[in-house]
């Protein structure tokens, strides 16, 4: 991001947005957006002229505007830096734009989502979103994972079928929006070993909570050959390699969310613990938290986690009875699974859910009977118990989230461009 | 890709499956499939011993199994090298594989591509996608290009209404399932400039042909201040830049599948020529194909145009009555717009459509009624023109069609893990 340090000194032209004015009769200054970054112009009287002078001081919001001038230091300007205008033309106008530098209700901004998403703040997020999306993808072509892209539209059903969005797929009945692309990664970890997925997923919930969205998007591994605890090394690699990454190159952005970079890197340098579901239990009751083993833990009882170790935690091994059917039994507590959610503090939650995943075709099916799924709809997936089946394990990770918590932001629906939520599809 | 050479001359484990065996009663030739590369590992009785060469002579195809021994040269083994087995392991069986070495028809294939990812072939291809895939956000993420994830769920409607599919949204009534991002993406240039997504898209099109797919992944970019002229030099760079260097990286690749990876590259070496459509027109009237000024160019004219010229070949300027809404008006000949696609040689036909965008209220809006399009889904869409306009453009590149290209395919169903056609949901 070093786009401010290319133009120092240098004769430029930006081709943006008029952000914000201000200034005096002699003279004015421009915020200027361009390529999601704001640049601080100044506009002279006695340099321009009166005629242009008076253009400039009467442009409204938005109007896009080509200017052109020098860039000269200034330690108090964005960026660190400003143009002093020598000439600018205008492009287009722009009419009482809707969002002004006043409050305005989040409501009203979703509404405009389409024009919000030019705010200072916004800018700043989805560039961040943006960075980490990449850090994703490289941190797993590094390591020579292929990208198997899994399907959205389905035949079958993932996870919860009361929350699958579905749609008439020509003479072949219904097809589901895909929840997960977890069995179809396993399909291929037999071809590639090592793959991974990263695209949109669905969630047909009627829930309302600052952490869920109708549509987000997932990455998501799967490994053979890989155990729990493997897999848990993996995961605590990635989630600390990515965010280091994409702290470092995204300082400017953070400063504009106020967010105090040394605070998120310090989450990261240390790998995080790893306590038993059991333990967690014991914990939530020491605190005086109301729960019993068997149930699981809300975002609540999350938060307390996390705050006791002052750190992400995995919490591994929950009970079995609420977890999904392909999670493999913990030979050392069959009432249990060999898996784990990494659950963030600051009260983000849980960003990944794993497990490994259960090898064996007798036990698997009996857990399909028991859950009472199609078994027709999972004939692919049983006959990878059938052809030379490995121990293997895997996980998904919410990106909202995991922008959420690096921006330090309450709710995720300002981490993706285009939010869907129970009450809202438009823009 | 140097898989093979960091394994030479070690002491390897390679965990795996049982791609192929063969040999004699002294020596068994097994082909070990890990990480989707193929190993031949050598199993001399004399060195196993009666009892372990018998089980390993045994061994039926895709048994899962974890072999060690050191690797030496052989040229012509696959990758230049071999192992000499020491020792194994067996990890899971298998019985009755349905995908033997024998020809299958497509159609079984099909239906096991849950299992035919395993396949040589297959290996190859989806290696190849996930490395283009790869390459193609590193070219955006080098430029500064801010990745906008466009939502798939959209009240509006982008191209054509007749081929959409859709679901109900809780009570908001029906969402449909994107078939472009580019809508969403024009907004996003106000915030960042230059943006790009990729990710499925949907077509509920009634086709049955070697190119069509009901869900496939597109790559969009779109860029303010951009001309025409300027977005096909975008797109040149583009193509070139990821070809070449997705060639570079898939020579083992592209020798498994017996593409000629010279005759690619030598496609890529200078910028493609950009003929208008009139010119394309004259060409084919020339060559006695029957066409007429104002009709759309079908596959078995791009393949003339193609041809003719031994590349790919970009064409301008369609007449505006068969292209979308949004392109704007060519001023030279307002019966076309300012628009290209990008046909690519040996029958692969258009993978880029491109278009500078109509940045004009008024005439948009025109369109907008022309083509009865419903104008209170596209408020959002329309504030864009009104608030700091600006000419912009962009373009779509189909993933599938660009991995049958240099894959050498004459079908777009192989370039993706789990293919959805008209008749295909399954698995």
């Amino acid at each position: 991001m070093d786009r401010f340090q290319e133009l120092l000194g240098k004769k430029s032209t930006l081709k943006g947005w008029l952000h914000g004015i201000r200034g005096s009769n002699k003279f004015q200054f421009l915020t200027i957006r361009s390529e999601g970054y704001l640049f601080q112009v100044i506009a002279e009287k006695e340099k321009l002229g009166e005629e242009n002078f008076a253009i400039i001081k009467s442009l409204s919001q938005e109007t896009s505007v080509i200017v052109k001038g020098v860039f000269v230091a200034n330690e108090r300007a964005p960026g660190g830096l400003e143009m002093y205008l020598e000439n600018f033309q205008i492009q287009g106008e722009s009419k009482d734009y809707p969002i002004t530098p006043k409050e305005h209700g989040t409501d009203f901004l979703l509404n405009h989502r389409h024009l919000w998403l030019r705010s200072k703040k916004q800018l700043a997020i989805l560039k961040i979103r943006s960075e980490l999306s990449f850090q994703i993808r490289n941190y797993f072509h590094e390591r020579h994972y292929t990208n198997i892209d899994t399907p959205i539209l389905t035949g079958s059903v993932g996870e919860s079928a009361g929350t699958l969005f579905s749609t008439e797929y020509f003479d072949l009945g219904k097809a589901y929006l895909a929840q997960t692309g977890q069995l179809y990664l396993e399909t291929a970890i037999f071809a590639h070993s090592k793959v991974y997925c990263f695209g949109p997923t669905f969630r047909a919930e009627k829930s309302k909570t600052r952490r869920h969205l109708t549509e987000f998007w997932m990455v998501e591994a799967e490994t053979a050959y890989l155990s729990n605890e493997e897999n848990l090394d993996l995961q605590d690699d990635f989630v600390r390699t990515v965010i280091q990454r994409t702290v470092n190159r995204c300082k400017h952005e953070l400063e504009i969310l106020e967010r105090d970079t040394e605070k998120i890197l310090s989450y990261v340098t240390n790998s995080f613990p790893r306590i038993d579901y059991d333990e967690a239990i014991g914990v939530l009751q020491k605190k005086g938290f109301e729960i019993s083993w068997g149930e699981d833990i809300n975002a609540e009882g999350e938060n307390l986690i996390t705050e006791e170790y002052n750190s992400a935690v995995f919490i591994r091994n929950y009970p079995k009875a609420i977890k999904a059917f392909y999670m493999k039994e913990n030979p050392q507590n069959p009432k249990t699974v060999l898996c784990a959610d990494l659950i963030a503090p600051e009260g983000v939650g849980e960003i990944i859910g794993g497990s490994e995943r259960e090898e064996d075709y007798e036990k698997i099916m009996a857990k399909i009977r028991e859950e009472g799924l199609p078994e027709d709809g999972y004939d692919w997936y049983l006959d990878l118990r059938k052809y030379g089946s490995v121990p293997h394990a895997g996980f998904g990770l919410g990106l909202e989230r995991l922008v959420a918590w690096i921006a330090g932001l309450p709710h995720v629906r300002e981490c993706i461009p285009f939010p869907r939520m129970m009450y809202r599809i438009h823009p």
